[in-house]
């Protein structure tokens, strides 16, 4: 696709990809900049980077319990994991004052700067847009408001409320049930892979973010779309 | 359990356990020492510490298949996610030389130190003694063949011949279907909290090592007997 637009002045949606009548977007990365997560680890005296494994270790214990058949909410996996990874390390402040240091960061995150006039293209062409999160509709509810965006969403969606997290099949069907729109209307967007490849298998079309240039892991179903921002991914629903 | 076994000399069961017939190992991390892993990754010219991110990414993505109803093998994950994970860093070699490079790191791990001593301490009890890995059995069948301990072991078992991963309740009967045992005739031994946790909802016992003195963290099911090393867990189970 990346090759295709340097190609084309506007990308073209694939022939047989069904223009939604809802867009429903992923949270964590896909919308919010969590890169700044790092320096809250710094602001404690842990090591920066320790932040992705972090992110990568909390899904990785969501979707655990997700396939024994179990739940818990980000925030308690998020600070429950953080008392794990930061323990023995030489740390300024108390273990818990730590925890909640970094975790406050969720309440200060920013968005990617082509989510506010992406988003604004999005809603002129008349799309439903929803957020559907593994982690709270709270956060994502003062993300968009810090930014004046919220009125452009008709549902913050949480898989808190769904039982199951993405990407079980139930997560997809709670937000498609509460919308009251049809799988193949829909289409998902997000920043990662596993996303993508959940969504797919529940019959929702996709479109794949990817702001940096990754390669696509092989094992995972392919996007519909990708696109490198939010604003090309408007020209080609246009 | 840390704080009773400093308390007595030999630790001992909970009153409720049952003490098992067959006793299950993870593979990956609970016998073999995986932090060479991360010379693997300097070898090429990648830091070392991306061997943790990495790690934890291919369990993160190979339980997001699991959650989504899908599988593919440990070593198709370990690869592709390579792929993605190295590109764009400056390495001393082609990106597809640098992934075999890493991958084969699987084929010359160690076990650890308390492993060839414990096995045989339990077997020395008459304990069945399996393995169930989300890697593949031959993997664990060349580990054990190098420390000359494969003959203690009544199966290596490995996932990718139950269709699903641990977690999943679906894995742990799977191995309980081949060994003809009832689950709570069966311990399940792993480092991994998110193995202890899917386990024990599957009806097994469970034990947790600790090698190193880690939190367990507070959203997953606890383990029925904590160890530090497998030596101690034979002493509990005499």
């Amino acid at each position: 696709m990346a090759a295709q637009e340097e190609a084309t002045p506007v990308p073209s949606a694939p022939e047989a990809m069904r223009r939604p009548s809802l867009v429903l977007f992923d949270v964590n990365e896909t919308l919010s900049d969590m890169s700044v997560m790092g320096q809250r680890f710094a602001d404690v005296g842990a090591p920066s980077q320790l932040a992705v494994t972090w992110f990568a270790s909390l899904l990785r214990d969501g979707f655990a319990l997700t396939a024994a058949g179990a739940s818990a909410s980000f925030a308690e996996l998020g600070s429950g994991l953080l008392g794990v990874q930061l323990a023995g390390l030489s740390l300024d402040r108390g273990l818990t004052a730590a925890v909640e240091h970094i975790m406050d960061g969720f309440t200060s995150l920013e968005l990617h700067p082509d989510v506010v006039p992406g988003i604004a293209a999005l809603a002129d062409l008349g799309l439903r847009l929803v957020t559907l999160s593994n982690g709270s509709a709270s956060v994502a509810a003062g993300l968009f408001e810090r930014a004046g965006i919220k009125d452009r969403f008709e549902q913050l969606l949480s898989v808190e409320d769904a039982g199951v997290w993405k990407p079980a099949p139930g997560s997809y069907r709670y937000a498609l049930d509460r919308c009251e729109v049809k799988a193949s209307e829909t289409m998902l967007v997000a920043v990662h892979p596993w996303d993508i490849d959940g969504a797919s298998r529940a019959g929702l079309t996709t479109a794949w973010l990817n702001r940096t240039g990754s390669p696509y892991p092989g094992y995972f179903r392919r996007a519909d779309v990708e696109v490198e921002a939010l604003g090309p991914l408007a020209q080609i629903l246009t």
